[in-house]
């Protein structure tokens, strides 16, 4: 595993107060091997590896490796057009209070010219420092290398990490990094090493692993677990995330474990900061409440955040000002002691992994949301042992990730190269120089206007949606009455949360207030909850509504939260989507529910459910193979 | 999965007799399902799978998906400096023959000026194209995709695979491919869906899987699959590669199996053309004996081929011209009637899947050896359905490969967009227009290219090591006798076969010839080629030798050939050092193999021994590993 000594990280800001001393008395993360896979037990380092100490000896010639020679990649550069780090307009760390960034910004975004706005980045072939954490070159990033990844860039994946992101990791000599091909691949190679592949008609249904999910989660990862045998166990959540008390809360559910049903979990998977599909993002006090549970029953906590920079300040206050309710008081998401020194940063609700006394803390991170999905990049925050074997399952699978994707990001970053700034200037005097690296104080620029530009889009959805929640009726009017006009009544047909954290709005429907709710259908049938909102979700796709929602069923974590509850919710996503269209369908999606509560013949309902036909048979299909 | 016309693949020279009333007469490819893994047949489509349908509606405003917004990418570009295919100079596809390119050209390189053989490529954020296997662009190649791949990329290593590399592809409808991060990835995905995990404390040693292997082979195959408890069967090899007949063949070792130690193996592994690390090229022939045998037991070929584009056909006769030998005969390599209409790849001996009746060969190609390993880029070519199961492995794992990688090679092969040359011009008139995309033809001249560089070196190479082959002594003078003169002897210290293919050359050392071969220790023990064969590796990695060489104990397939044949050869890549040093290091070996036959004291053999002792305990640790 590569070491650095922190005067290569020379943007850190970190509270120098840490000294070598005071971590020697930290304890030292618990042994958690009891809980590796076979496979993982059986890895062995790769056998090629026997002859790396040969390597170093100075003048040799290396006939023993199997390399193709760099000088025959087809590439003599790398390049790329790169955003200044300024190109979009952060929002307050505090709204109203009185940081640097006015209140009044969370709802003004400053328009900028691309062009303006971007630099020239250069990877050359051959870059000459003998530094392997500074040598950013396509000879090395596009050679074979080690599965722990690209030096250049996984030293300041590394500190960045240690330094920037968790700075209070309570163990001794804190978290180390594995690189990924991004947070599904993370997942995934977090299942090879701590689940056995349980099979119902082979397998003993004691051995069966479980995974502790929040009852909403994100498919995929249930989709990576179930093949594997793997039983999904759902945690109750409330508007701030997964439950550790109360009855079906994360102590419930392990406490009354019963043993014929399989294992009891010692694996729990969640996405704490902009929570998919609810938007909860975990307090530090949350955490301390769930990790406390955890450290009781020996369960590893996977904790998947690839919006943790998206965090809305603003959300809290602007949602009680549209509901005309008295606003709120701010409190502080971080209250540890050690600081990165990045007032952004500093903002945001810490991960785990600074709680984490024992070292039970997986994190999951990834470049997909921060640069891009295609990226493929991504990286796991854990202890070193565990780092360890996260690197065997990558030697024997996907090795490292792309060099073309881990070298424009590090010279993004960390750029340029004196031999990138010559080889540009040969062809491109004007701009030569005009590039000096985001550094860590660009790259925090960077995520903190990423989340001012999703802030914005999240409050514009929101304030739009609000205008829609309401049916407002007035009753016909009743003749002998004091009045000829009738009563207004006011019916709420939908409720939110303003997403306090991530991409998406989880939105309740009323179906239980729908005209039809209980009518009988042609066949004799009850309408219910579950086909209203199917219908709903079909109508909304409809013209001139035109609308896709993603219908919470999709996310519910086992065909009885489907049943009970996922019917009547819809996750709205305000990232994808233009501007403009991100305001269009805001609106489209209110008036297509109202326009849905005018629904009032059984037969156009029967006509809407028979078109989502087919997607039920397909959902069906989803949801047996949940089979828990 | 990505359907084509092929109208879309303007580079194609295929034989047009292929209609699609000659495809219908074809067989269908076999069922093969019954050796899919548990998990393989328990995984499911991806769950959001079911909301694609709605997607492709004219104007819906898609708020169901979780993408984070394309316009927040931070590079407005991707750009390279790549060079022109005509940069390397091939060598002849027959030589001697009369082909255009002189039989001459086999051993002189033309030098070539990297600067004026390179152009620029430029990837665009948008490109306008509404036809998505022509759409290269930042806006779609960073996106989230399919597991299957980025479809400009796929659409054009599918056609390629199809129509250029397996044109007689002999069941219905042809070959699939499904795109993987490099052939590591290949491999460990075709172990997922075709073996369970096996544990010796847990499961039936009836139930346990099995891997056919050529005695020596690539470790890592071996370390992908020990840790999930697949017994390595080795299979004997000659020159030639794999034997299909005689004692310990694959039809030998199929026949006699013993249900008792393992379910009877239907996987098998191995390196085709330019075999790891044997160097072999296995011929039509070899492979339809092969491939009858596979067929008649229901065994499954995985041929895993980074190198399939360095075939040799000067070695045999470089080979015969050094060693005073009658010049061969030219054969072709590949007889089979459909041609891809590229003389360069029509000259290579063809793939399993040219005679592929059943549907039982999974390929592995990778870009690793043709642009470069860090793109972490290949493709797995079988039938449909298997190809099927695999992107399934992907989408819980890897996802597509990365869009930086993918949208580089795409635009370099199929470029340029005309946004990427509008995108150019505005910042460089002087190179505007310079690139016009390697086309189909530039990628074969490229590989033709590189096939020429390695081609030249193995030659070197080889003609360099036959210079030190033989140890001249000259005896001691014996008086009385008719001359003062003593009898000059000439020992073969090592022996090898010019490589046909790859990049290795395998080299057996002559151990038993050794003066002290047979020799007794300082502690009693007998000198065996074991022991004499580390000393030779730590010896050779001494000043003024400095070389490092491959131990064949590494590539053996079990402890056993290890001991029996492994000690005595050793592996040189002849691809990896620079041409100078490539010269240099044969040189280097062949006088340190002498050198070593002038160490005659026992002390200094064992003072050798001492220090490859670290090594060898390192290796003991990664062979008790085999277990087999």
């Amino acid at each position: 595993m590569l070491l650095l000594n922190s005067s290569d990280f020379t943007q850190g800001k970190m509270d120098q107060s840490m000294s070598c001393d005071a971590d020697m008395v930290k304890p030292l993360p618990k042994d958690l091997s009891h809980h590796y896979s076979d496979v993982t037990l059986a890895r062995k380092p790769n056998s090629l590896k026997l002859l790396y100490r040969f390597f170093t000896i100075p003048g040799i010639g290396n006939l023993a490796g199997g390399l193709p020679n760099a000088q025959f990649f087809p590439f003599d550069t790398l390049e790329a057009q790169s955003a200044r780090p300024q190109r979009w307009t952060p929002t307050p760390n505090r709204p109203g209070g009185d940081d640097a960034l006015s209140s009044a910004m969370a709802s003004v975004k400053v328009p900028s010219d691309g062009s303006k706005t971007a630099f020239h980045v250069v990877v050359p072939h051959d870059a000459d420092t003998p530094d392997l954490t500074q040598k950013i070159d396509l000879a090395t990033a596009l050679q074979y290398g080690q599965a722990s990844g690209y030096p250049p860039l996984v030293s300041y994946i590394r500190q960045f990490t240690r330094e920037c992101l968790h700075p209070n990791v309570p163990y001794r000599g804190g978290a180390e990094v594995a690189l990924t091909v991004g947070s599904t691949d993370g997942f995934s190679k977090v299942l090879d090493v701590f689940t056995n592949i349980w099979v119902e008609e082979k397998n003993d249904i004691r051995e069966r692993p479980a995974l502790l999910v929040d009852i909403f989660t994100y498919p995929s990862a249930m989709n990576q677990a179930l093949p594997r045998g793997v039983q999904i166990c759902p945690v109750e959540m409330d508007d701030d995330g997964m439950a550790p008390y109360g009855p079906g809360g994360l102590e419930d559910v392990l406490a009354n474990w019963d043993d014929a049903k399989g294992k009891r979990p010692h694996l729990l998977y969640t996405v704490s900061m902009g929570h998919n599909p609810t938007s909860a993002v975990l307090s530090l006090e949350r955490r301390k409440d769930l990790y406390e549970i955890c450290s009781k029953y020996d369960v590893i906590i996977v904790e998947d955040d690839p919006y943790w920079y998206l965090q809305f300040p603003s959300a809290e206050i602007e949602e009680a000002k549209s509901r005309n309710m008295p606003l709120p008081m701010f409190k502080a998401a971080n209250t540890l002691p050690k600081k990165s020194g990045y007032p952004f940063l500093d903002s945001l609700v810490p991960s785990f992994l600074n709680i984490d006394v024992d070292g039970r803390v997986v994190r999951l991170d990834t470049f997909s949301k921060t640069v891009a999905p295609g990226c493929r990049l991504g990286w796991v925050t854990a202890t070193p042992e565990i780092c360890l074997r996260i690197i065997r399952v990558s030697e024997t699978g996907t090795s490292q990730p792309s060099g073309f994707v881990q070298a424009m990001i590090a010279e993004n970053i960390m750029g340029p190269q004196p031999e990138a700034v010559a080889a540009f200037m040969s062809r491109s005097r004007k701009d030569q120089a005009t590039f000096a690296g985001w550094k860590t104080e660009g790259w925090v620029r960077w995520l903190a206007g990423l989340r001012g530009e999703y802030e914005r889009r999240m409050n514009e959805m929101c304030n739009l949606l609000e205008e829609n929640a309401y049916q407002l009726k007035q009753s016909t009017p009743v003749r002998d009455a004091d009045s000829d006009w009738g009563v207004i009544t006011k019916t709420k047909l939908y409720d939110f949360k303003w997403p306090r954290g991530g991409m998406f709005l989880w939105v309740k429907v009323h179906f239980e207030k729908h005209p039809l709710f209980g009518a009988t259908g042609t066949e004799g049938n009850i309408i219910n909850g579950p086909a209203l909102s199917k219908a709903l979700m079909v109508f909304l796709t409809h013209k001139p509504h035109l609308v896709l929602a993603s219908p919470g069923m999709m996310f519910s974590a086992s065909p009885e939260i489907a049943a009970r509850q996922g019917w009547s919710f819809f996750r709205l996503c305000f990232a994808a989507e233009t501007d403009e269209m991100n305001r269009d369908c805001s609106v489209r999606f209110g008036h297509g529910v109202q326009k849905f509560w005018r629904v009032k013949e059984i037969e156009e309902l029967e006509a809407l459910l028979e078109e989502a036909g087919t997607f039920e048979a397909e959902e069906a299909e989803v949801l047996t193979s949940m089979g828990c």
